[in-house]
């Protein structure tokens, strides 16, 4: 038997969702190494041939036939892709079928609309909203607290940044975030910038022998990595939070879209935009 | 005929995965006024009761059934769900049984680790990616270029930020940036920090009438935002970079998904990590 095998994600627009998809789907089969390649943007009749040549040639090479994963409005390129020497498997093909049969309606068959435009408006929410968030990371600024939907609390290194841009770039919510350092610790008492704005809090932590890993990668060596200050940091974040009564999402082990779906509806936030 | 319709997505994870495939499905229904319901985390059979619940008080309130897209793993979440009183079309199910026959294997029914932190050094490079992108914006510090992978060259508002931080976090990808303006002009020849870093550049440029949109809305009547002052930038912006054989890359009609995939193929950056 052999276990490798080339996939194909094929697409009219960027591929992002065949690639989600696909990827979870393909994480179902631990023992196969999958080849990955990638054909965004094949829009046409045309280009959809030249992608079909490709997967024959590889069919050919491989002596194998490998495994479409596509994500094709058009009817036309994805019957195009349908005769390729291939295993094809397009992920909207029968569910708009079964949405038209529940709907009484048919279907416009048209381009999709996600990470397109969309429209201008939500274009720049989005880019406001990420914008925002750069430019207020680390508490730089902590004068623009009131426009902020979030303020993230933690210790350096919790994930705090890339969650915000996350939450800016899919919902366009404005996050902005403040790290505890040990100075924050002395008076027990919340940093006096984000007193006004308690309700908008949310605070992160981490396992101490994590944290001590990932700040080991920054500045290996120093009292700022060591496990013993990773511990007093954690401990002295979440009894300081704890003693606020502000909600804490361990990051330990999750993923930046896991820690901000959970802030999303942990902290019951609106969504500016859709994702 | 009814045009109203509630559609949950539901998911063992985070649901990001559900909502971008449902999305797309949902806007080939353009007259269809979709109520969206998210309901993450299902991942006990115990919480899929409670969202089959929920499911059936939504069609009993609403005297029709609503659509749940799903991406459940687990059979036994995903048969709960799959007795709601809806049309319940799971992304999933179908698949991985013809990926079973295709590959002669049994598939392992274990969460997606898509979106999961799937390993350390993978959450570690997002992460490094990310806080790369936050800390050297705006051309802050050029002289970390030599750590990037690719350099975004552009007018202000054309997209260089949102960009540089998708690329990140989807891909690992180093993504630095440099804002020409009118200064840079002047000696009709690339800025002397881009010099030695002439291969990484690649170009953005949007039409001056959307510019001059997108910059009102941050200063309003300002020279800055004006029409002709959009004309003056994008036009000397352009004739810079196309002396210099830089790729260039019309932002205008795109979202920050589409830019970055067209760099990411378009300059041949290899992904860091699988997004």
């Amino acid at each position: 038997m052999n276990f490798q095998r080339t996939v194909f994600f094929v697409s009219d627009r960027t591929g992002i969702t065949a690639e989600h998809v696909g990827k979870t789907l393909l994480t179902q089969f631990p023992d196969v190494n999958f080849r990955k390649r990638s054909l965004p943007f094949i829009d046409t009749v045309e280009k959809a041939g030249a992608a079909r040549l490709e997967i024959n040639n590889t069919a050919l090479q491989e002596g194998r036939r490998p495994i479409v994963l596509s994500t094709l409005i058009n009817e036309d390129t994805r019957a195009e892709i349908a005769t390729a020497d291939a295993l094809c498997l397009d992920l909207f093909a029968g569910f708009i079928s079964r949405l038209e049969s529940e709907l009484g309606l048919e279907s416009s068959h048209a381009l999709g609309l996600s990470h397109g435009m969309g429209n201008e408006v939500a274009y720049q929410i989005r880019m406001d909203a990420v914008n925002y968030t750069v430019s207020h990371d680390d508490g730089v600024s902590t004068d623009t607290y009131d426009r902020a939907d979030v303020i993230l609390v933690g210790v350096s290194r919790t994930g705090k940044t890339p969650t915000c841009i996350y939450l800016g770039m899919q919902y366009g919510i404005f996050a902005a975030n403040y790290p505890l350092t040990p100075d924050d610790f002395v008076d027990h008492a919340l940093p006096k910038p984000l007193v006004p704005y308690r309700a908008k809090l949310y605070g992160l932590t981490i396992h101490p022998e994590r944290l001590t890993k990932i700040r080991s990668e920054r500045r290996p060596g120093s009292r700022y990595a060591s496990l013993e200050n990773c511990r007093f940091e954690t401990r002295a974040g979440e009894t300081l939070l704890r003693q606020e009564h502000i909600s804490i999402l361990d990051t330990t082990t999750k993923s930046v879209e896991e820690i901000a779906i959970s802030i999303l509806y942990g902290a019951g936030l609106s969504k500016r935009i859709e994702s």
